[in-house]
Parts: structure tokens; sequence; C-alpha cells
């Protein structure tokens, strides 16, 4: 087998791992918890489908890919969860450490190619990253609010910590923000978040 | 909220479900079974990294929503192992069933768009659907293969059998053919597979 496609076999395998990656959100029906590949390809998907509410045009297969490795790195850095303030403080550096050693398993163009889709992911700055960020945001939500807002009330989490990622949403959909503040001002008014 | 809005995001709930419906194949490291969400997201990854072993050009923003969405149906008709003789005989009445009920949810023009994307894989025909159906052999031979062929010994699944499946790779990738039939000989040599 030639070298480029044994790396990007060696890749694939790798990226195995990511389906043990768990979450803190939990699967509609009060199931188990998710994992992060699960997560990405239900992003992905989300994305295509409500393309038309991004509020600057996208390409849309950009966000899909976008969406389905932006967690890739998490194979070695461990899922952080939203409202956890110390592990935020550590998190860009362990995933930069593992963004480094998983994607140099690929052939070097494809290794710049995914990290460069990576790092637009993260910089929050393009319409693709941002429609791809809205996506991140309202996937857990819409799976924590058919289950009663269940992982919120475990983690004591306030509607101030919702608002200050779910926020963000309005940067990639103003039309998708409606529904996410119409679901938080629910659960606050239910006791599920905390005022 | 509008009603095309919130039929989209019923049918985004719904599909969460996907999640739970178990393969024969095994995630490697010697791991759980593996659902068919995630097995959608790996091939989704491997069929952007692959393509240009495609033997005709591929719309790579097809192929991908094409993995996404192949396995939907499986909400409602299970999973049905590629070499279950019986299971296989009643497998499309039951997915035409379910594949009615779920893409129903969603907005007319949505539901005609992916029915026709999912029929277009099953088809076999075109380039997409083709290169698709090389990324469904492949993914789980690949967990297979570093699993050392434990899902075939648990089935005692035959060389014959195998290859009636995986031989339809070459229609979508002759470079990739190869590795499958690499594997698939060692694994015979190694007693993993029935002659």
């Amino acid at each position: 087998m030639d070298e480029r496609l044994k790396k990007q076999l060696d890749f694939i395998l790798e990226i195995d791992k990511e389906k043990n990656i768990l979450r803190q959100t939990h699967l509609s029906g009060h199931g188990r918890r998710e994992n992060d590949s699960e997560h990405a390809w239900h992003m992905a998907i989300m994305a295509y489908l409500l393309r038309d509410y991004s509020n600057e045009p996208v390409d849309i297969a950009k966000v899909m890919l976008m969406c389905l490795i932006h967690d890739i790195v998490e194979i070695d850095a461990g899922d952080t969860y939203a409202y956890d303030a110390e592990g935020l403080k550590t998190q860009k550096a362990r995933e930069d450490a593992a963004k480094e050693r998983i994607f140099s398993l690929l052939p070097e163009d494809q290794k710049e190619e995914l990290i460069a889709l990576f790092d637009e992911f993260e910089d929050f700055s393009t319409a693709e990253s941002k429609f791809a960020h809205a996506m991140d945001n309202l996937q857990p939500l819409l799976l924590n609010n058919s289950n009663g807002g269940g992982d919120w009330r475990e983690h004591g989490v306030s509607a101030e910590q919702v608002y200050g990622r779910q926020r963000k949403t309005t940067l990639g959909s103003e039309k998708l923000y409606e529904v996410t503040d119409h679901i938080i001002r629910e659960h606050v008014e239910k006791g599920n978040l905390k005022k």
C-alpha cells in the first residue's frame, strides 16, 4: 500500500476513539450520555437542514466538515464542559497539543487543511465558523430541552451561564437564537435554570 | 415559531434515536458495539479524505450527506446485518415504511430531497452512491481488521460472504478495493474467515 493511503487509513482508525469521548449532554428520552462523534454527526445534518437560517451565505460542505471534525482534538484533550471554569483555563493548551499529534497522522497537505479548518472553527470569525458554532450550541440545547433541562439541573447551571455561551448563536443565526432564547426562558420559569 | 422551523426541529430531535441503533461491528480496541450515527459520522469523514480514490469524480458534499443520512431508516427498521439472509428478505419493506414515516416529519421540499438522496444511495447507480457504498463497506472492515476479525469469527462468516458484499467496493473505488482484498486474504490465512 502506498504511503499516502497508509497515513490516511491510520488517521481514520485513530479517530474511531472519538466515539469514546463522553459529553455532559444526555440523549433524548432520558438516555445515556452522548459522545463526541454522535454530537458531530447530529450537528452536520442540522447544519445542512437549517442552512437557510444562517445570517450570511455559507459554503455548506465546509460547515458540515467543520462540524464533523471540530471535536477530534478531544480524543487526547477530553471534553471540557461549557460551564467548567477550571477546565476552560487549560483547554487551549491541551487541544493544541492534541491537534498537532492527531492531524500529523495524515499526509502533510491534508494535515494542513484540517488544522486550518479546525482553527477557523475556533477563531469564530468566518460565516461558516459562526454557523457551525450555532449548531454546536443548539444541538445539546435541543436534547437537554427534550429531557426537561436535566443536564442543567444536574450541574446547577444558571441562566447567566447558559446565555453567556448561547448568545453567540446570534452571530451565526438570529433566527435560531430566537428558538434558543425561548427555550432558555421556559427553563428559567420552570426552575430548571437558576436565575 | 413558524411551521417550517418547527418541522425541521421535530425531525432533528427524532433522528437522535439513530444513536441507539446498534450494529454488529465493534469499535477499535475491542470496544463495545458501534451505533449507526457513529458509523455514519466516520463514513462521511472517510469520504472526504479518500475522495481522490473514487473511480469517477464525485460531488463530495452530496456523498457526505448521503453517508450521514443513509441509515436513518434503521430507527424504525433496525440494523440488518450484512450476512443475515432472513433479515435481508424483509429489509426493503421495513425500510420503505420507515423512510415514509421519518422523512415526513420534515417540510415537504426537504422530505423529497432527503428521500431522493436515500433512494439514490440504495440504487447504487450514480458515482456518489457507488463511492458512499465503498465507505459503507470499508468503514466496518477497517474496525473489524483492527480487532483481529472478531466480528467475523463471532458470526462464523465465510470469505465468500464477505467478498459478496465487499467486491462492490470496486464499483466506487478500485484503489480502495485493493486494500479490501488484501485485508480479506490476510484474515482467510489467519483462519478468521472460513474459506
